[in-house]
């Protein structure tokens, strides 16, 4: 390809918080019209729950995106360079109509999708993943999902509304969006509605990681089993940043105690690089319960962790 | 009256930061079934353009409410002894459909006038102010408005949305809620869409206040002329906390600076007292937003003044 | 039993961030006269020898505790199925009179006690646990105690003070209220007075398991250890906030770095259910110094932890 | 007088934000052995009702005066170079025993006016007002009182105990410490037990200068009244930081909206010098509420401006 | 002129806290080349002598600016219609050199200039006004200074330094980029280092308004007086946000208490239009030190005010 | 030795709340005059390329050093008893040129340990090490070196600046302060500039101990490895408070997610006692990013930990 990549804003003359907040000082797509990977903000949260503020989310995850640097040392790789990722800035969805969100999110990711690139989707709420499965699968058929998560969002409805940041992955299901031998989540813990929430989900199809058995059997067992589970099939991974204990994730709708560490999530996310990825989701940062942008810091790294797992292994 | 009235739990016998957090350490409705004044919390705040938050704002305000204490020396009364005053708890409504939870609260508000009793609301956003005109005025006719705010809220649609917190008072003039020649704004400031917007709203019949009228001209004679154009009418209050400036009340969704001190704020409620208030609500308290309670402490005396609006002068 | 229980008002009726603060929106006493277990709030910080402010515990708590549902997925379990869990609301205990405060306190559990039921208290300083544990042992005769804490909490007196936050199990030793072949501490870390704190502790009978030996050992081998010490003994279980690391668990008034992390500590407490746990208390929560509700989350998980360990293991 | 004055370590020797933080970076009394003023610390918070922490407040205000400089324009005096002004560091008093803190406090006082000396008093909790007349009644017999303050602080008892926060005045009225003649309250308002708290103070012969009264009638005109009603007698000044507005000082413990600015507390200060001043307290800073620093700024300041009240007027 | 005036994102089609950062969702220079001002940011505090963090001030500045509207009622005027205003991102400058960094923020703004346009710059510390001038002046010779600060900004030296952010103006005057009777102080207050520090100011023709002068004779009259003096003269307006009392400005390095409020220094502004205004700046505002964002909320609309003065008066 | 240690003041008779704040409520020099160790403040953070503020790190950690007891049960030492412990106070470093400042650090400490006492230094930020290094090397020679941190700082020049926070190790290296055989750091982890940072790391002789390694191997096994490279060199150690995770110490500059906790950090601390620890240093605290001090309190613990591996192994 004789593309020239266009890498981050040199921060040797530029201090890196200096310039305008896209995504790691990256380019935008008028300064890098095509590209393999793009970064996409969905500030959306009308179909939370209990704290709302995510639609906060895409501009503090890029504000906190400022420190990363572009070697990766864990891989080895270079995503900006072996790359051509942009911060395409937001999807404009409307904070009133659930509906009209998720057809102009689908729409949004469609779009990328078409051009032959991937996307990282930054949040915003849940509610965003069952728009981007869609985009996704309308391209790849039913594909395989890794759902980081404290909570299963595989409930029904809430106050009769079938789509909010509890049940993308039931919808997703009942859409055929998901390939049920190889979709599983990881980080599950907290309380449920009943035992029934369990045996739904199982019906299914997906299989589940609590935090427990990532603590006991460790993360790279965790990631094996995973990988051995998916093989080649096209993936989603989704992290909701509630997947972290609040100590590592305060600024977030829904905190769970007990949760992963970011070292462990960190590590899972790079034992299953070489799966096929097609899509990624960073979910649920609310910066208003934020402190010292530690949990915006955590969601940057994690949309950079999953770059790399866009670069092909050599 | 030989109803015997339920006051405040007594804070010599009970630390003011113990206990249930009712308003003020008022009863419940079990505890006191007959009551002239409910304070009923709205927890809603599907209708924010900007920072939401505000569905935490009758738990914020409920607690920050400890510290008030049974006599108001600047009116001379004592409301929780004159007046039956009860917390009626939160209005459910729906937080992913609007028009939902239009209809439970002003359903929910209905009730409380139906036993002849008057109310201040507790929200959730401005939205809220629609559904308890909707019910005041199913009563009273048209009623009169003082409309303490930074912004006017007569906004015709956002995202194709015709009821959100910028749109209350436009859809109540419409709607015939309001009495137009007893309608003002107070404490309005702060950039506007276009010079259409002051149009549209002197169209409708509102006088406004700017903060600006209130610095020249002082808060008692602001006062002054708004008792002398509401007259007898039936009155509804509603005082958006952005109406104090953001040093007063940080933990609001939409902040404007050069706003109203709070000692302004409560000397103009002072002021109107004698007018004939049939309802009143306090809205837009994002409790995240907020710092050492200020905002919701200032919501909680903000509801204080206007229970002694309810007390007969004598 | 023909009694119907009064379980969590409903999430699919009221937002769970709406209705007033009991914990875990269960039922007041008024709602459910008779219960198998109450929860009790304890706002007394007078005890305190650093920083003040877990009056302001059980209110926090409360609010922290919308978030939990009834289905306890670890154990199985559905505690406000199984089991009449009420909210009592606080004990009202002096500020200003440690004494008189111990009275209140002991008082007030003993009558919880006496109808037969058991509490988990929410403090408050650790200074509860005395008043606690004389009620406890009133009924009980000597309890075997599992202590949760940074801290032994056998220290003698300050500034001639015998009743602190510091003191509250050597008073309970010289009282005769604890069985002392059955007592440990766990999670202890810290800097010290002098090496005489650890004699003077186990001239007391406590057994110490320090947050290395949990971190070396794991806390499912520490569980059955404390399992295998404690047998059919009546029990207390008591957590200071403190055992947590302070990333976990900023809001309270001493913290010590090198702390269990939530997950330890809530996995070491299901791992002695079956033990016949008589009383629990959750102390040293100071709000003032939390941060997005961080440590009172993991305070009302903890609260719900020790409720599942009154549910019989069938 | 010979006696070379030791003033602020130089700033341009040694940045504002280096070296121990004593008060505006001035000497202790091992580096000034004589002087004519004493900085002293009352961490002492064990009389408050609400919201506890100001027991932080001598180490917070010692940390936020660094920013204070050794000219002070308004009077056109450099209090460092014309008193010598020591930082005492702190009264040791028990968080435990109400009785035993005013014995160690009035001791304190008492040893530094044996001295010849005045003080500045940094709270603590307002309790420590009464110790503090205790110990200059002594010296100069019963003194006038300038009292700044949300609050009379003349209420009886709470919870049985006769010496806290809330009642200073009350007791120094009835042990005789002040000038009935000579004594006024400053900046009162908020919601009070009943109008029989009001009758209660005037009996106590105090005057009342609401904050009312200061927005209508200006700053200078009612320090002009304070100075005639005080004309030469000995005078002791007492600030409790809530005299201000939550908006400039939300770290304290009862927050009562409508307060004063900063600029007219230090204007009616700056007003009142020539006044014969004998001793001062700022109290009631709770620093784990305040935010920035702007509290104990604001307390830095005040305590400043107390300092120039002491040098002549030539 | 027949160029199409690009002006802010529609905020019925893009919700406002949605799309990248730039100020007030204007364009940037790709978007529109040509422009009559231009927003630029100067990240640059290594001149601050007490809390650093300034250089976040233009990313905080920006996100905050998200909630301004195009029209301005105060002066009937809409700037981002009647001028192309552009976000031109920020000047890189090191923060390691003070001197190269003056070079690059001189040359930064000369180029602005350059093109025919004028500028606000958003700091960053106060240091940056000193190059700001020297582009101004180099293009209109010695200009007008209206300042509004806490501080003179005339010091001398510190630590050996000549540039830092308490000596711009002195530097200025030295190098003959103001004019001498011109030059004005507003909103001056607080402890100096000598009586010095006024004399030397008054020596370099500076005219100075305390708040003092403003609390007394209103904003109005001040302004009135600062257009008399100033008349014609090409003007340059710096706004440090620590002119702004700490209640209304937490988040900047020195905070001085009795400050002006966001109410007085936007009626300042208003009432200077149709002076020659040639370049702004608006510094200080240290986002670490802010909450809720209001010191950048009040940053964002001072630079919407001096947006209002480019704009011709008809 | 006859000479009397003055150890802690005592917590018995003065609260650990009251007092100035000294290191651990230790002695100043005036204090004990002859001492063993010092704890000296480096109030610099001119060298910091992204969130500056650690020239307030020594004022917070020696507030956080209240709580510290005198009695280290881990390694059964009680340093303030063992060695006379003094806190120096500040060293006056200029804030405007990194050489003068280098000059006077270096300067500082080349006359602690001119006494024959050795230091722990409270940062400020790492550019402190550079001259830390050159004073300890002119007197011991080479010396070894063990580096906690998230990044290596042997970065070369940044902005043409070779003395930044990012380069202390390259300069040290190069001047030959370090012994290539003996220098290693530990916690390392986060993205890099490029794959020629680990080569040039390498290529001065480090050897790296990323945080993978800490998890998988334990601290303890990398303790023992760090002991037998070190053997009985002079060994220095600096820990960047930043080789904790953000949720440990979140007030820091340039945090990176997947970090340390507490626990691990002290294990490895404590299993190197016995080494011929020269100096120490704790570095890169940014106390406005702090929340409840809990990255103070974390830098203090870390300081006694030092203090335990000056007090001989017997």
């Amino acid at each position: 390809m004789n593309r020239r990549i266009v890498g981050q804003t040199d921060a040797t003359k530029v201090p890196r918080y200096a310039g305008l907040a896209t995504f790691a000082r990256l380019p935008t797509e008028a300064e890098a019209p095509e590209f393999d990977v793009a970064i996409v903000g969905v500030p959306f949260d009308a179909g939370v729950t209990y704290r709302p503020g995510a639609r906060f989310g895409p501009s503090a995850v890029r504000q906190a995106s400022r420190l990363l640097r572009p070697y990766h040392p864990a891989s080895g790789t270079s995503p900006f360079d072996s790359l051509q990722v942009v911060d395409l800035g937001d999807i404009a969805a409307s904070p009133f109509s659930i509906e009209d969100a998720l057809a102009s999110i689908q729409q949004g990711l469609a779009a990328v999708l078409a051009t032959g690139a991937r996307f990282v989707a930054i949040g915003g709420d849940h509610t965003i993943a069952l728009p981007a499965l869609r985009a996704v699968s309308a391209k790849h058929g039913p594909v395989a999902l890794v759902h980081f998560d404290a909570h299963l969002d595989t409930w029904d409805t809430y106050f009769g509304e079938p789509y909010t940041h509890g049940t993308p992955f039931r919808r997703a299901s009942e859409e055929g969006l998901l390939d049920h031998e190889a979709s599983v989540h990881v980080g599950i813990r907290g309380s449920l509605y009943s035992a029934g929430d369990l045996a739904d989900d199982g019906g299914m199809g997906f299989l589940i990681f609590g935090t427990d058995d990532v603590a006991e059997r460790g993360p790279s067992a965790i990631a094996a089993e995973i990988r051995a589970r998916i093989g080649p099939r096209p993936l989603y991974v989704s992290v909701d940043i509630d997947v972290l204990d609040p100590a590592h994730a305060p600024g977030t709708g829904t905190p769970e105690i007990g949760g992963l560490t970011s070292r462990e999530l960190v590590t899972m996310l790079r034992k299953i690089r070489g799966l096929n990825v097609v899509g990624c989701d960073v979910v649920e940062v609310s910066p208003a319960y934020d402190h010292a942008e530690i949990t915006a810091v955590a969601a940057a790294n994690i949309v950079y962790e999953m770059l790399t797992l866009f670069v092909p292994v050599t």
